[in-house]
């Protein structure tokens, strides 16, 4: 949490303007530092994740046909295609990095295909440049759900800057937070600029709608705590670097226990500790170890499980067939996200890690 | 705007227990409130009042088809029916109220219409038994946009009452506000769960989503500001009801000035101070009267000015030519919005009377 003393300044200038939303000084502020911060051109703000992400499609007027998309996500993902008229086409992922799998997107293109919507999984990047590389032989846009991915970089480039629109959300459980908050990083001017209009109902000026915007706006008390989050959020990710190497130390010759791996050339932003447990080689499979730590009082998530292609909804689509998505359906009854906060006391990632160590020799 | 000191003791509390969005304590102590406040059964808060009106209409299954609605709205009524994927059908508005005419509804029913989707301008009720009597006859949901229309009642009770489900608003420029926000008022243990799943990306537990909901959670921020401003909206609109008092008198005998009046059995809330100009009978039309307020430093608004039936998106439907809605085209180039805020100096009132007033003898 940001400092209360420091936030309750900003509500006291809150207070004195009576400007709590619209586009406010704070919300200016915060659009602009958060922008450099992240090295990146273009960035609006949104009220969450997901209207950005809704509001990415409708700016690139994607509002029919299908999307590539994979299954292995939070429900935001598929969600906002329903929100355009769109139909999700699952496809598989890659299994180091649980990013859609660029060898199976093309067999899913037909002449209905508008887009790839791809997820940066934990932080780790997609497979940017393969998937450029289909967009750019098909003619598809490519938008990128980056909500995992605030500040991570690749080859000292913001992974923002790939594909044509990148998707960020702050809600209160990502590693930047501005209470619950979103934001949208585009390429061009013009396309910021039909950002900032959609987000506030299509409203061009006082006379003019240029379309069927939505109520897309941030409001000045998250802009003021985003923005206080933005001084200690380096702190927060060093914080977690120590812990993921720690974590991934004491887990490392486990059998069955998988830990994801940094990437050359990739600076990491240590968001989330996910392990794979290999029912097979470990001896109990993932939702028993679930069960078990949570017996201890230490919660950690299914996260992502269920796959978005097995809720009821989505189910029926061609490609949420089993067949089609193997190495999904395998990462997402293994995968079990560990705790990971700055404050985590290296001892507790210790006792936790001890737990998952003598848990074989228990059965 | 509330006591500071108090929403800064809320803060405290939230930095204590971290619990920042989905669901905190503010959040449900600020709806249960406000279901009492507002005499309503069934109360879903919302991040803002667009979102409760695209979630009303999920809720309710509504994805396709025709509903018909008013052109005289803010955008954001018929770029619900868009998020839906629904054609609006624009149908003609009463002169007095200046809400749908019921009169001219049935003429609009095909058999795509799905529903009736209303708006209580300026918290005037619509003809709502007329409305629920052409819906029972031909079997079609009502939602009523209530943004405008909090605490009113009809007959003692809370206009929130009729129709499926009404949506509220409480945005800052709102008589009652949460700095965003919104509501859904619905009638049914069952709808009002359905609701609570949709806000929260249909998400029923950990391992259950039941359809492709959003994004539409009101955080603790909101819900705190909420909560406070719950203990000052009922002197507020005293204050405005006796500014409101004033206008008319001042402005009672005016050629060409018409106000609002009161209606009988309706406890209104005095939200918005609109006026009518008869170009013919005043001498001139709006836009200059809204011209030269602006010189002398009096801010009105021309609201709804364009009717949304004039918006590039839906000019080109059938419903949109001028001729299906004389009414609607008259009022919204006759109506100007005056100040009207609880802090208003009643000097400031008689100031602005004095200006129209006078208008006339310059010509």
């Amino acid at each position: 949490m940001p400092d209360l003393q420091k936030y309750t300044r900003y509500l006291e200038r809150i207070w004195e303007t009576q400007w709590l939303t619209n586009g406010g000084e704070f919300h200016e502020q915060f659009e602009e530092r958060l922008r450099l911060y992240l090295g990146v051109e273009h960035l609006n703000l949104l009220v969450n994740g997901t209207i950005a992400l809704l509001v990415a499609l409708q700016a690139l007027r994607i509002n029919g046909g299908e999307v590539i998309t994979t299954p292995f996500t939070f429900p935001a993902t598929p969600h906002v295609l329903y929100w355009n008229n769109i139909r999700p086409v699952f496809c598989d992922i890659e299994k180091d990095t649980m990013t859609i799998d660029p060898v199976q997107i093309e067999k899913h293109i037909t002449p209905d295909t508008k887009a790839i919507l791809a997820v940066h999984v934990y932080g780790n990047p997609c497979d940017v440049e393969a998937i450029d590389s289909i967009a750019q032989k098909h003619g598809l846009y490519v938008i990128y759900d980056a909500a995992h991915a605030f500040g991570v970089k690749v080859h000292g480039r913001s992974l923002l800057e790939y594909g044509d629109i990148s998707a960020l959300s702050f809600h209160a459980t990502k590693l930047f937070s501005s209470i619950e908050g979103g934001a949208l990083v585009s390429h061009s001017h013009k396309q910021k600029e039909r950002i900032r209009f959609l987000r506030n109902f299509g409203i061009a000026n006082e006379e003019h709608v240029i379309g069927p915007g939505i109520n897309g706006k941030m409001n000045e008390f998250q802009a003021c705590f985003g923005l206080l989050h933005l001084d200690v959020v380096d702190k927060e990710i060093e914080k977690r670097h120590q812990l993921t190497d720690l974590y991934r130390k004491k887990l490392a010759n486990l059998d069955g226990i998988r830990c994801l791996k940094d990437i050359l050339h990739v600076k990491h932003n240590y968001a989330y500790l996910p392990i794979l447990i290999d029912q097979d080689a470990y001896g109990i499979g993932r939702d028993r170890v679930y069960a078990i730590l949570k017996e201890c009082n230490i919660m950690t998530r299914k996260y992502f499980h269920p796959l978005c292609s097995n809720y009821p909804c989505y189910a029926a689509l061609p490609s949420s067939i089993h067949s089609n998505l193997p190495v999904a359906h395998r990462i997402s009854n293994e995968v079990l996200c560990l705790p990971l906060y700055g404050e985590l006391a290296p001892s507790t990632v210790e006792d936790v890690c001890k737990i998952i160590q003598e848990i074989p020799n228990t059965l």
